[in-house]
């Protein structure tokens, strides 16, 4: 997994990024409406932050309050038939009628329908680019319109282009903000089934909805089934399956879901005692935040910080050491 | 559930038939080629036998061998789409071409489509009335031509007009005689779902085809698939979900398998001792078998002779008394 600095990179490719730099990114964020956070902040979605590779920083932009409520994403074909899009919005509806938010990819087909059709009842949009660079670009309406009703969320820097292998990583957090995952309408080997996989990992619930043999468009989602994922025909279907799931607290080892303090700058103490925590061996986010006393937000830019900096490598399980 | 008396009484109310009238209904029988079987002979579907309401009498037409081999069924609806039609002849004629006999209920749409084409590899008509009373009555050019390349059995006597009720009576054999039946294009509370409730109550496999959710004609089949039907979208499903059933033996408890012997008439020593078993309490059709020493086929004559006397009561599970 490329780590932010990377990342940055491959908008200004070749570069190490100073701490002024850093700065100007962080100002330039605020400056579009892109509040940065950590997970356990208000505003990050709080099942997201419990994935094994959970981002360190959000992009959050958009009424945060959406993406503290319950989720169900809904996902499909860009070439989705009429009769895919109908159910897409008939069940975009129905759930945000039942009180949950949709989260979609702001793709054509059927991400689309699922985000039109729940700007009533809360609609989140994850992008796989940065959030000045959407994707498809015919879909900045769409997205400024989502924004009043809902959210969107990216873990990509400002600048960053979104490149055909970010999507499949997108699709971790689009499973990954949710209880579940409804595919509807996925030709086999597309990138709905992705989510669907990934979703399954996250031990999230895998809702498909079933098609005639004879349409290909259904081929993806009548495997997904075959797989054991949950045939849905309507809202009702998913409602009761995530009923016993709600009911039980999101779990989030090691982390402290009261401390959701605001984004703010660590002072000079902070920075001096997360930096000598630090070191070339591996270290836990969550053992920073513990042994430094900081609050996770300051944590957060200090590690900010140092990652646009080259000097931060990150890991896999929230690990992170020293270059 | 009716003696054959009561059955017979359909066609004839309020007669009580004489012994001599029985061994008219044989010969008549016999004249159309319709041989009557027990349970254990050859050309009684083994699997058919296992049931708990297997018929102790059934009569047979046509290719006999056909009903000893490996069965599936399919079911679905009369008023079936285009795409359903296509459907159930693909998956029978594969499922032919992979060694398997098709049993269906002779009805208009997905069944005939199912019967036209699994001539090739064998097909089986499972009838609610009696043979000389086909229904529906234009499909007696297709049952005609179906003898030739498979079966036809029914329960009910000769002159039986099928009535409604008989019609869920019927579906429990066409479970019945199979490793499983497989739903295509069902709606809401139609018969083939009554089919798939007797098969999974006799332990057979269910298979159901998905459709769309908007598309009605689905809506018994993605039912079924909720209630832990098995999705299928061809015949390699089917192949390989039985074939670990096919592995196992026939279990028919207190039967006799290798005791197949022909139909023909018990001697008077027979006859004397099966009524000599028989009294007010009822009795098992097996111990009838085991302690009279009579061939199945001449004890099965017998009670048919009782029965048709109005000397002999059916209880469930296999027992008789006389009346």
């Amino acid at each position: 997994m490329p780590d932010l600095a990377q990342r940055g990179g491959a908008a200004r490719p070749g570069r190490i990024v100073s701490e002024d730099e850093a700065r100007r990114e962080l100002a330039a964020s605020t400056k579009i409406g892109v509040a940065l956070l950590a997970p356990g902040e208000a505003g990050y979605p709080p099942r997201l932050a419990g994935i094994e590779d959970a981002p360190p920083l959000l992009g959050v932009r958009g009424q945060t309050e959406a993406l503290m409520r319950p989720m169900i994403a809904i996902v499909g074909s860009r070439n989705a038939s009429g009769a895919g899009l109908k159910f897409a919005e008939q069940l975009a509806r129905d759930l945000g009628d039942a009180g949950f938010v949709i989260a979609s990819g702001l793709a054509r087909g059927i991400d689309q329908a699922a985000h039109r059709a729940s700007m009533g009842g809360g609609t989140i949009a994850v992008l796989a680019g940065g959030h000045d660079r959407i994707y498809p670009p015919e879909h900045e309406d769409l997205l400024f319109t989502l924004l009043a009703h809902g959210a969107a969320i990216s873990e990509m820097p400002l600048g960053h282009v979104p490149r055909a292998r970010d999507f499949p990583r997108r699709n971790r957090l689009i499973s990954g903000v949710a209880l579940g995952v409804a595919v509807i309408e996925a030709a086999h080997r597309s990138g709905s089934l992705i989510t669907a996989r990934m979703a399954a990992e996250q031990g999230r619930e895998v809702f498909a909805v079933p098609g005639s043999p004879l349409d290909p468009r259904a081929a993806g989602t009548n495997d997904l089934i075959k797989q054991g994922a949950m045939l849905i025909t309507e809202a009702a279907d998913i409602i009761n399956a995530v009923a016993s799931i709600m009911e039980r607290p999101i779990e989030l080892p090691g982390r402290e879901p009261d401390d959701v303090a605001a984004f703010d700058e660590p002072d000079s103490g902070d920075r001096a005692r997360i930096i000598a925590l630090l070191g070339p061996s591996p270290v836990g986010i969550d053992d920073l935040i513990r042994l430094s006393g900081a609050r996770p937000a300051a944590v957060r830019t200090v590690l900010l910080e140092l990652e646009l900096a080259g000097r931060l490598e990150r890991h896999g399980g929230g690990l992170v050491s020293l270059l």
